[in-house]
C-alpha cells in the first residue's frame, strides 16, 4: 500500500503539493504595532475556559502589520517570490493561564493559502484581507528608518477597510512592545463532521520562536483608526487609551509548539 | 466564565466573526465536467490504507469546474455577493471502502477564503487558485445551453496555468458523469504541534449532499490540457483516455457527514 | 520598414499583444440599475463646456452594476474566460449638447486591464475596483428572476467600500430607466507630455450601441448607500430622492462613435 | 460654466478623483535587471518608423523588474500604501532616432491602475500582470545585498506565467546595465473614435528621469526563461546570447518629456 506523504493535504506519493513543507519555518519581516488599551471585558469575552484575563493591564492590545518572506528548510520558496511573500495585520491581547502569562492573537487577516495553512497549524484565526504597509528604502520618497519617518498601514477584508494607522518613528527604543512578547497559547479545533457532536479536534496549544534575530527597535506615535464591518470584530476592541507604537526588522524561525491541554475550550461551535 | 461562539475560529461572544456559519450550506451553480481515464497507479498512489482502488474502471478521474454562489441558513451572504460567490476546480477519482465505492476529491482549488474553510471541515485538500469558466447567458455572444454551444474553463495557481479545457455541448444527457457519484470519502487531518508526534487529528469522513436539484445535463466534447508545475501534480493524473463531458446547472444542500475511522491512514506528515 | 499593429499598444508585427482587437466588441451582461435625483449642481460641476444640465429632470443619475462577458469579432475571448469576464459599477448623468440629450459616465470602476483600455477609447474614465453583483440562478438559494427575488451589489476601491446596494425584483416594466438611454457624450484627451502645455488630445465623442437585444427589463425597489473615500467622489452624487431601479440581460454590439468637437473642454489638468 | 479638474479622468470640481495628481512623481525601487541579446530583426519588427535599429549591438535587450513605492508632490499616497506601491516588469530596447540613441520600452506589465493611467501619459505600453521579486532583508532567511544572495524574479498575465529569473549578486559594479541608459523614445496614441479613420493621437516623445540618485550597482549572474502565451509576445524577443544582470536601489523623479513628432508613426490599426 503506497503511502501518502506532505505536511499538510493534499498529500501524495511525492509530498510536493503540500502548501507548505513540516517546520521549521523560516520569516524574514518588517513589524509595526500598535499597542493600546480597551476595555478589559472585550479581551475576557475572547478568552475561552480556562484562560483568563492577565493580572496586569489586562485590557492592552497588540495591532501589527507585518511584511513577511518566508519559506521551509530548503528555502526554496524564496525564488519563487509569490510563494514566499504575504502580509498580515493581526491582533494581539495577552492571558494568563496556570498562572502564566502568554499573549494570543484573536483576529488575523493574511494575503496567500500558504499563511491560512500555517495558521491552521499554529492556531492562528486566520482569513485572507488586503493588507498594506509603507516599506523603508534607502532612496527616493519613502521613509528611511530614522527620527520622524512616517510609515501608513491599512488592513480590509471583503472589500471594506477594517483598520488604518499613521505611525512616526521617534527614537530607538529598548523595546518592541510587551503585548506580544510570551509564548503564544492558542486554540486548534475542528467541528466534528456530525452534526450537533461538537468538536472533534480542541487543543490548547503553546508557542513560539524556536529563535530570532532582530534589528534596532524604534518607539513611535500613532493614529490608529478601527472600522465596523458585519462580519467582523476588531472595532469591538476599541482603542481606549494608547501605548505606544514601535517599528522593528526581525527574522524569525518557528518550530512546533508543545500541547497544554485538550478538550477544554467549550467552545459552542 | 464567558463562552466564545463561531463555526470556526476566530471565535468570539457573538460568532459573528466565523468564516461561514454552522451547516447547513446552500449552493447554486454552474459544473462543467470532463472524465477521462489515466493510469490507475496515478490514482492507487493517492489513496491511503485502508482505501483501495475502485474495482471498476480504477482509473477515471473527473475533472469539474463550479461557478457558485453560497449561503448559510440566513442567506445573508447573497445580498454581500463578495462573501458568498467563488469559483473552484476540483479533480475526483473514486475508491473502495470496506467495499463500498466512494468518490474522492485528490485535489481542489478555490478562490475565497470561507472555501478554504469550509474544505478544511468537510476534507476537501483545498488550496487558492485562479478559477475560470465560461458562463451561460440568454443574449450576446456568451453561449446558450444548447447544442453546438461552447465553453472555455481554466484553472491556475501561483501564476502558472496548471489546466484548460474547452467543451462543446451535444445533445442532453441522463448522466452528468459517474466519478463524483459517490458519497465522498475524505480525510480530514492536522499534524501535532509536537514535531514528530504525527497527526492530531486523522479521520476518515464520508458525506454527501443533504438534498440535490438539477436542471437538463448536457453531454460533451472536451478538449483537456493539464500543465506540469513545481509545487502541483494536477498533471501527474494524465489524460489516457477520453471517457466524456458533461454540462449541468445544480442547487445543493450540504449538511454534514459521518464518521467512518480514526487514526489510521498513517500519513507521513 | 516592417509596420507595427494592434489597436492598442503594446504594438507588434502581429497585432496579437493589444490588450482587445479592433471593434466590433461584443458583450453579453446582466445589467442591475438604480435610479436617483441629486442636487442638480452636483451634476453641473461634471460637465465642461460646452456641455450643459439637461432640460428635464438634471439631478437624476443611474448607477448601473454589470456583469459581463465580452469578445471581438473572432470571440477566442470566451474560450479563455479570463480575458472575457469583467465587471463593472458606473454612474451615469445626462446633458444637454447643442439642444440634444446625451447619457455621460462621470464614475466608473472595472476589475479587468481590457475593459480599462477600452474605456481610454470610448472616453470611460475607467479605475480599477471591486464589483460584485448577486447573478440569477436557476436552483438552489440564488434568486430566479422573478417577483421578489432579491439581488445585491457593492463596489469597493483601493480597499474601501464605496456603495452597495439592495435590489428587490417588483413586476416587469416597459423599460429599464432613462438616465442611461441616451447616446453616450464623452472626453476622451491626454495631457500634453510637457508640463504646462494643457491637452495634447482634447475631444468631444458621442458613441452608443451598434446594435442591441434584451430580455425582459424587471422594475425593483433599491437600498442604495454611498461612501465616502479620499479619492473617490461618487458620495457626492448624494441620494436625494430615488427614482427607481431595473434588472435586465443584454446583448450589446459596439463598433464606434463620432466626433463632435475638439479641444475646447477647458479642462485644467 | 465650472471647469472640471485632475490630470487624468475622471475629472471634476475639485480634481480630486484622478487616479494620479500632476507630475513630478516620485519613486523608491529596487531594479532587477537582466540583459541579453536576441535577434535584431526581433527588435527591428517592434520600431516604427522613423525609429530605427541601434548602431551598435541592435539586438541588446533588458528585461527589468522594479518593486515601487510612488507618489506626488504631496506625499500622501505613501501612507495609504494601496495606493503607492506596484510592482512591474517590463521589457526596453535601444533605437536610433535623428542619429541619437534612445532607450524603448516595447513591453510592461504593471498591478496598479494608477500605474496603468501613468502608462498612458509616458507611451509606456502597459498591461495588468503579477510581478514578484525576492526583496533584499537584513535578517532571517531573505537575501542581503552582497556576493552571492539570490534573488528569484517573475511575471504572469491572464493566469499564465510568462518569465521567471534567477539572480545571483556577484561583486560591486560600475554600471546598472546599459539598454535603459538612453532617455526614453515612446509613442502615445490612442485611435480615432471613427472606424477606419486612423489615429486620433499619434506622438512620438522623449522623457526620462528629472533626478536620481541610487545606491551601489551589483552585477550579477542570471537564468532566465521566456515562455509562450496566446496573447503575449515577450518569448519572441528569444534570449540568444546573456549579456549581464544588475541589482540597484534607486530613487527617481519624473517631470514630462518632450514630443518629438506628431502624426508619423503609420501605425496600422
Amino acid at each position: 500500500m503506497p503511502a501518502v506523504r506532505g505536511f499538510f493535504p493534499p498529500r501524495t506519493a511525492t509530498g510536493r503539493s503540500s502548501p507548505v513543507p513540516a517546520p521549521p519555518w523560516y520569516y524574514s519581516g518588517d513589524l509595526l504595532t500598535v499597542e493600546y488599551r480597551t476595555g478589559p471585558a472585550r479581551v475576557a469575552e475572547l478568552l475561552p475556559a480556562p484562560l483568563e484575563l492577565a493580572a496586569e493591564d489586562p485590557g492592552a492590545v497588540a495591532l501589527i502589520w507585518a511584511d513577511w518572506q518566508s519559506c521551509g528548510a530548503s528555502k526554496e520558496e524564496l525564488l519563487d517570490p509569490v510563494r514566499s511573500q504575504y502580509k498580515e495585520c493581526f491582533a494581539v491581547v495577552r492571558c494568563s493561564y496556570r498562572g502564566n502569562t502568554y499573549s494570543r492573537c484573536v483576529y488575523i487577516w493574511v494575503d496567500k493559502d500558504f499563511a491560512l495553512a500555517r495558521g491552521n497549524h499554529q492556531g492562528y484565526p486566520k482569513k485572507l484581507g488586503s493588507i498594506q504597509l509603507t516599506r523603508p528604502h534607502p532612496y527616493g520618497p519613502a521613509p528611511r528608518i530614522e527620527a520622524g519617518a512616517v510609515f501608513g498601514a491599512t488592513l480590509a477584508a471583503a472589500d471594506r477597510r477594517l483598520a488604518q494607522a499613521v505611525v512616526t518613528l521617534r527614537e530607538p527604543s529598548d523595546s518592541n512592545g510587551f503585548v506580544n512578547g510570551h509564548p503564544m497559547a492558542h486554540h486548534r479545533s475542528l467541528p466534528s463532521i456530525e452534526p450537533g457532536k461538537g468538536l472533534a479536534l480542541d487543543e490548547l496549544i503553546a508557542s513560539g520562536a524556536e529563535s530570532f534575530e532582530g534589528g534596532q527597535p524604534w518607539s513611535a506615535d500613532a493614529e490608529l483608526e478601527l472600522f465596523e464591518a458585519p462580519t467582523e470584530e476588531l472595532a469591538a476592541l476599541r482603542v481606549e487609551e494608547p501605548i505606544g507604537a514601535y517599528y522593528r526588522q526581525v527574522g524569525v524561525c518557528w518550530n512546533g509548539g508543545t500541547l497544554l491541554e485538550s478538550g477544554t475550550s467549550g467552545a459552542g461551535c
